[in-house]
């Protein structure tokens, strides 16, 4: 199998470096000069105290995609568009976004068969040829339109260490990442909290539900108590973490909250709701971006 | 007129110096160090390049009051409780403190001629015994119970450096000011900002309207937009300041959150009005004072 992962991220130098020892990958990069150096050194791959290395072939994202039976995308929501047209054509390709926002571009993607998939990976990426591993988990993965077949195949012969899971319901698959996302991630950023806090502070854990609520009224969970379980969970396994969210605005980087809490908005003025928190952690969130002039 | 100001923080200082040029004040304050200090060196007053030193009479809070014709309580709302039985019988009391809280403890007041009065000048302590005057504004003071002639007497030979200004109607005095508190404070706490940003990006603009929107629903302004231009102008006047709010959490002290959305809160219970923004302000800077073990 041909498979083309797009995308010199965390999540894009991840794939690429795992998948390489089974199948036949390319990788796509924004920059010429992190293709250059990945070509020049492989990837490196930090995986608790050990480490390996991966030669895995790197092209610009400019090039055009040779015959490949899979695209695998892991490029952040706000880049998606850019990219879409390139990809029509693709016999298979599967979504890494986080959101749902992303679930409206699949019509303009005509004959491929089109899967979404949610890691549950940590990684961070430590240099344009290097990404730490820092959380095994898995990827599961569903069918949005078309045929599967060849999802199946990259789940039979996944590894342990990189497993990826065939769920049935691709919506509530997202709807559910989203849930924890669309709480854990602008909470965390505006108090500036590891994820452990919003469940250990009671009125922060009060908030938490309150914006919870707002959350999967529009989701649509039919049982709420235990999707809220589920996103308290999350918190507490990840007591220590520092989320996405927050990291990225220590950083002054630009977030995902257009694909997080701009997606539910949407929703929401769809279905004439009004979500008061949602709209306030979007309008603050965006604020801080726009102070720090990532998104003027 | 025999005069005693009560607190020894910025403005009770401030207020001490000024009246002690005109009147015959005691200033009592929480600590006996304090009080010792400034009986041995008086209170300096700096504004702008120069500065004075007033001598004045300090007495610990635990002493009884002498026969006085004036109260004026400038302790935080928190504080008021523990000395309201120690104000009972002095025939006039002026209160000094944000928000509109302490208006339901003067029924345990019965006799006094009560005042409340709205301080717009800039204070900062910068040591037991000095104070910074770096913003000259004005008192504003208004008639709650009893007889206003004592606070008549006061405006009428206040000087130009520290007026006392006669409000006819004590409710919309305290309401104008709580309703520029209760959206400038806590927004600049939690986002971290002074209060300019909070007019001059647009998104932290949107948020500020939306709570001011809950805020004035309570508290009944007939023009509410001549009100928000109000709360605007202040942000406007005070760009460069960090809000009283902001100060307290990155100091890592206890706020007047209560005093402030605390009072709304309770307000909107008592109305049946749903506010979840002023809810979520509140429980969001609860749970920092929690975090900072400022509220255990």
């Amino acid at each position: 199998m041909k498979i083309a992962v797009i995308g010199g991220g965390s999540i894009g130098l991840l794939f690429a470096a795992y998948l390489q020892t089974r199948f036949d990958v390319l990788l796509y990069t924004r920059t010429i000069e992190q293709a250059d150096e990945i070509n020049k050194t492989g990837i490196t791959v930090h995986r608790g105290v050990e480490s390996f290395k991966v030669n895995v072939v790197a092209k610009p994202l400019m090039d055009r995609f040779p015959n490949i039976n899979l695209a695998i995308v892991a490029v952040k929501q706000y880049q998606l568009e850019s990219i879409l047209s390139q990809l029509d054509g693709i016999p298979n390709v599967l979504f890494l976004q986080n959101g749902m926002g992303h679930l409206k571009l699949f019509e303009k993607l005509s004959g491929c068969n089109i899967f979404v998939g949610s890691v549950e990976h940590g990684a961070f990426r430590e240099g344009p040829a290097i990404v730490s591993h820092n959380g095994i988990g898995a990827t599961k993965a569903a069918v949005v339109k078309g045929d599967g077949e060849l999802l199946n195949e990259l789940a039979a012969i996944s590894s342990t260490d990189f497993q990826f899971l065939i769920e049935e319901d691709y919506y509530m698959m997202l709807a559910s990442k989203l849930s924890a996302n669309a709480v854990i991630n602008p909470l965390t950023a505006i108090l500036r909290v590891p994820n452990g806090e919003l469940i250990t502070n009671p009125y922060f854990e009060k908030m938490l539900e309150d914006l919870f609520t707002e959350v999967v009224d529009i989701l649509g969970f039919k049982d709420k108590a235990r999707q809220l379980k589920y996103v308290k969970d999350i918190c507490k396994k990840t007591a220590e973490n520092r989320s996405s969210m927050l990291k990225d605005i220590e950083s002054g980087r630009m977030t995902e909250v257009d694909a997080i809490l701009g997606y539910l908005l949407e929703q929401a003025g769809d279905m004439g709701k009004g979500v008061p928190l949602i709209t306030a952690f979007y309008h603050m969130i965006k604020g801080i971006e726009w102070g720090q002039g990532g998104n003027t």
